[in-house]
């Protein structure tokens, strides 16, 4: 694996072919047609990505953007209408394969469920538009610096499963540092160079002794409305102070806190939730 | 101890006497003027109130309010300008000795640090102000129902202490439903009547296991400008779903969910902090 192996943000401008009337999450119809991209031009890829078991996927999908405010969960677009759709892929074989579909001269559509989109531009350059953007493994280590604070923007809902009750799923759906940040350090430690590991227990114990919330904005639950059930998660901003002095531990949280841009954070990430940002990256 | 023993909210309308400058908060000075009520009427009760190492205080003290918006944490007053107070008293005794103090015919002044109120008015009687009321134990746990859902609103800020650090002492200001409900277990299994008692082993398992978070809102972090240092809290409200079917546990939080208009939640209650009521006995 190269040092230099990279991982993608990439954001499709979009604009339906006719009058469409769409889910306002649209969430799993943008995870289908991710998938369906990628077996367009790589069917063992596309056949890899959504083998079950696997803890953490090398993607994520964002909401249906730059939409009106629903109507019951829907929401009606007409052909005009630019809205949008962000992917990340945390392994450059699934970026390239994408971008292949795109180059290779076939009609540029993405279909989303029974709606028709004209993929109009796709956008990974960063600064192209601020969810577009990429980076390495390495340069988020290398460019973390001891911050004693983190703050996060909650983009879209997020939530945390904590297993199976008679009564359903237990889903805790409060930022808490724990649960936030070993998200983000399971899905760096199944994914990144070996040498680029941390040390799971020393991280853990840091985060439950020593880092607290030292700010919440805007905090509050939203509902996501999937076919089958609705989801609850939280959106807003929270502040992270990484107390004790341990510069060791700040460098981890720091690059986990730069790595959640790409990874999201919680459950169903690939479905639309958990789209979470740095807020020092997003100003 | 009668069956009857009520607990008592009582507001008091105050209009300052002159041009006064007082701090946003006045948490500390709220605290002092009401002990000292208390202690020019009951020496020896005001002295038993605010001895050390007691771990529930039979009393909470609000944030002055009716205030306008302050300006680097302080308010001017006009000598018309009515705002007031709320005190709860979790014993009798408490608040029969501070109406004594008002109804002994002396100037019913009140200071809060230099500044002096004319107290205008006090109201207990439930309806003559949103946050006058009075209740007993017995009628707190008869009343309740076994609802499985609970939503409480955090008027003024509130936070957890866990523990003191190298770095200073451990706050948690999420409303994660384990702090919030044994903060008020706490309290009423220190001062309920023995018949009273709820048994502390299972109601936590309950909590922690089947009570989770359906609904957030505006929920965000504040600061108290205490004279010595700032305090962090959240404000918002939070609705807390009781999965499992179990009718004691929901009894039982349903009533430590009533009980938090007189208890207030978690700490510094007795000087502003922790201010909380459910949201059905506020609409």
């Amino acid at each position: 694996m190269s040092r230099e192996q990279q991982i993608y943000s990439f954001v499709l401008l979009l604009a339906p072919t006719e009058h469409v009337v769409v889910g306002a999450t649209a969430g799993h119809q943008a995870h289908a047609a991710f998938l369906h991209t990628i077996e367009e031009v790589d069917p063992t890829l596309s056949a890899l990505l959504h083998a079950p078991g696997v803890s953490t996927r090398p993607f994520t999908v964002s909401p249906l953007r730059g939409l009106g405010r629903p109507r019951a969960g829907q929401v009606q677009l007409a052909p005009g209408r630019e809205c949008w759709l962000r992917f990340t892929a945390l392994d450059p074989a699934i970026y390239q394969r994408f971008m292949a579909r795109f180059l290779s001269g076939a009609a540029p559509v993405l279909r989303l469920g029974p709606a028709a989109f004209l993929v109009k531009e796709i956008r990974t350059t960063p600064g192209s538009h601020p969810w577009a953007g990429y980076s390495s493994w390495w340069e988020l280590a290398d460019r973390a610096r001891p911050e004693p604070e983190v703050a996060l923007r909650f983009c879209s809902p997020t939530a945390f499963g904590f297993g199976q009750h008679a009564w359903g799923k237990k889903i805790a759906v409060l930022p808490d540092p724990v649960p936030v940040f070993s998200s983000l350090l399971r899905a760096w430690n199944n994914l990144a160079p070996p040498a680029l590991q941390m040390d799971r227990g020393p991280l853990l114990a840091y985060l439950e002794e020593h880092v607290v919330i030292k700010r919440l904005e805007r905090l509050r639950t939203e509902m996501l409305h999937y076919a089958r059930s609705p989801q609850v998660g939280f959106v807003g901003e929270a502040t992270y102070g990484l107390m004790a002095d341990d510069e060791g531990a700040r460098l981890q949280l720091n690059t986990l806190a730069a790595f959640a841009f790409y990874a999201g954070v919680g459950m169903k990430t690939t479905m639309g939730m958990g789209q979470v940002r740095r807020l020092s990256d997003a100003r």
